[in-house]
């Protein structure tokens, strides 16, 4: 059966519109889904560790007389780290080593405390400070993905979190080993078998057995995807993901057969996940397909990513390069490939992504998992305004101000003149007070 | 009529239940309003500009013809600046200028882009970029504040946004000067008359005459806070600010008269607003309270005050300043005030808090106006783990990753190993095609 992906240029006259629609997607919110969600919140903030249990019973099959039954020591993170293959032990080591040094840079980079004095001895500053205790969610069973425990996990510890805690649901008792290793490789200082809504709202108000955290940041179903929405404001949160998708730029210069295969890695994600090619070469397009339909059948995820390919995938002939940044632009993608043997030369045109994979050798399975950068990203757009998971989620800021005897003088009467101005007379007053008398 | 204010002491019995009684606040959600609010989005969404004027009709008593009848030239702007006092012009030009230094200083310690090489000649890097274009809320009528206006607009301005929208209600077209004013020094470069969800609705979606942006920040009524919600994902959104907060921790050594004019500026905000004081000496608490029942009838926002205060409010004993600490990292708030002969001593065990005002002479106005510092801080304990609104709040990261290739040897051997481990073959054979044969 051949693969029906679709073609657009963007000299066809209805381009706009082609284009439109195959970016669209929307984030249906189902109200059934919210209505339960609602109601198991407010059961585990009502009741605690007995709902946690019943809702783990019901959902996960699982049964423990407590929650702290549920609780998985550092002893049991470890054994399950001693029981993976010696190649999977060395490349999680690999990978979490990498990934703590590119987060050491970011706290570096943008981490730190800061402040200075004006000449009348006034300090002005931000302090910067670790949050008190994070939770992660990892979701479990098809999509139980090792590689996302790291990349929650170190930013939150190279941050200086104290307390980092994991829920991962088990459903039926059954655990993922590697799941396990990478926690205890990641450095999660607690573990809940524990998953769904039930875990969100343990997470965000504390039960006797799971400690109350200040941010909860992590992948999950829709369930979990409502339950942070509805608790954001009580705890922070990550964004709220959509479906993955990658964006390749090609100037025809990497072989074909590599771009087919990226996009393959994101269109086998999931069905709603999204691959789109941009290239102004027309040869090159076809190469692609032709590889994309010589690899398609030997790949064991074929089913899902000829599903995914066929409904949100397309190849895009741009009139030139440049033209293909600009549409790039327009998608902030959450994956960005730039295919070129000139990519630095295009870099400085790309203004909205989540990561930005620059040449041939950089395919994004590399920054997936071990070149050191998050993968969790920005979807759906939403790089335009939002930025990679980094050691910043896991960091605050408060604002510092120590105004001096004389720097008072000055700010004072300023701040009275907009003080009145606004008709607030005791913010007026208070800085009165500071000045001298007959001054 | 006595001033009912609660006095606690960490030393009474049930000291841990009044003081949970104390910090109790729950956001009521209206559903009559979110309700409302859905069928406004709606209704701009789907008919732009038309919806816009028939809102602003309804609810502001505001006739136009079009909707960029409703727009306010730079001309406008200027004019409303000229035509102020002398002394509000030099106010808002030095606040101005205060503000932008301290956000330059901040842009230039947390908002750079940065890159390293490995050995293998592999780049990682984060590339720091603003925004295109923001929108910014400003309430009109009885709360518009002019030192809004520039909080928000200029750390927008110096993070290099090209593009910032404001939008401000005004009621029966009743401008208010002092905010045009603001928007012209602080740069706003268009404006437009409209308010309420169908603003915020207009700003996330776009209109034909209102550009759609993609991050909406600034305080507003019930409406604003639940538009802003709903279109969170849509576009970027700063918090959803809880009533105002100010915690004072005092040693005795400030004037009680300067404690207690600083409780009332936050008290005049509204009835909701509350102000805590927490000291370790029983007669200097007595001061502070003697201070306010004498000082509060000559405020003329008294009423609000006396509300607030006796609704809200609490002057609370504690045995140390260093027990003092701790509750004001449990309460987490939006303004901490260090009334101490030795902040400095204090500041470090200080852990959450918005903004932290060190000394005598900082009074919280000074910070609100004219220190540099933002005033818009996270509310309701979100300071646990939120932060000042900044530089970074107008800018988004993206990752930068250039595997050499070299580097993709054995990265590629890495990503493959995990990858498998996780069941994404895409993912690995993306990898592997990058390894040279026989390698």
């Amino acid at each position: 059966m051949s693969l029906q992906l679709r073609q657009l240029s963007t000299a066809d006259a209805d381009f706009e519109s082609a284009f439109q629609r195959v970016l669209h997607w929307s984030a249906e919110t189902d109200a059934a889904i919210e209505h339960r969600v609602a109601e198991i919140i407010e059961a585990v903030r009502s009741r605690g560790d007995a709902a946690v249990l019943e809702f783990t019973q019901r959902f996960d099959g699982l049964q423990a007389d407590s929650v702290s039954a549920l609780e998985l020591g550092r002893e049991e993170l470890k054994a399950a780290f001693d029981a993976i293959t010696p190649a999977q032990r060395e490349a999680l080591e690999f990978a979490a080593q990498r990934v703590r040094s590119y987060h050491e840079r970011q706290l570096e980079a943008s981490g730190k405390s800061w402040s200075y004095r004006d000449a009348d001895g006034t300090l002005l500053g931000q302090k910067v400070t670790p949050l008190d205790r994070v939770g992660i969610y990892v979701p479990g069973g098809k999509a139980a993905y090792p590689s996302s425990v790291l990349m929650n996990a170190i930013p939150a510890h190279v941050a200086g979190v104290p307390e980092i805690v994991m829920v991962v649901p088990t459903p039926r008792g059954e655990k993922n080993p590697l799941v396990l290793a990478a926690a205890f490789v990641a450095g999660v200082h607690r573990a809940f078998t524990v998953g769904g809504a039930q875990a969100v709202a343990a997470l965000a108000y504390g039960t006797a057995s799971i400690p109350r955290v200040d941010k909860i940041t992590g992948p999950g179903n829709a369930y979990v995807a409502s339950a942070k929405r509805r608790v954001f404001g009580q705890v922070g949160i990550d964004m709220i993901a959509g479906p993955s998708e990658i964006l390749v730029l090609a100037d025809g210069s990497t072989p074909a057969d590599w771009v087919a295969m990226d996009l393959f890695s994101q269109a086998e994600h999931d069905e709603l996940a999204q691959s789109i090619l941009l290239c102004p070469d027309a040869g090159y397009i076809a190469q692609v397909r032709e590889a994309i339909e010589r690899l398609l059948p030997g790949m064991p995820r074929a089913d899902v990513i000829r599903a995914s390919l066929e409904g949100r995938g397309a190849l895009i002939q741009t009139r030139s390069m440049d033209e293909a940044c600009e549409i790039s632009n327009r998608i902030a993608p959450e994956h960005l490939e730039v295919s070129s043997s000139e990519p630095q030369r295009w870099e400085p045109l790309l203004r909205h992504a989540g990561a930005i994979f620059l040449g041939a050798y950089t395919s994004e399975s590399l920054g997936d998992y071990c070149a050191g950068p998050n993968h969790v990203l920005p979807t759906s757009g939403t790089a335009r305004f939002s930025s990679p998971l980094g050691t910043y989620d896991f960091q605050k800021r408060s604002s510092l101000i120590e105004v001096s005897e004389q720097g008072a003088q000055q700010l004072g009467r300023i701040a009275a003149e907009l003080a009145y101005g606004e008709g607030l007379q005791a913010h007026a007053q208070a800085a009165e007070f500071r000045l001298k008398k007959g001054s």
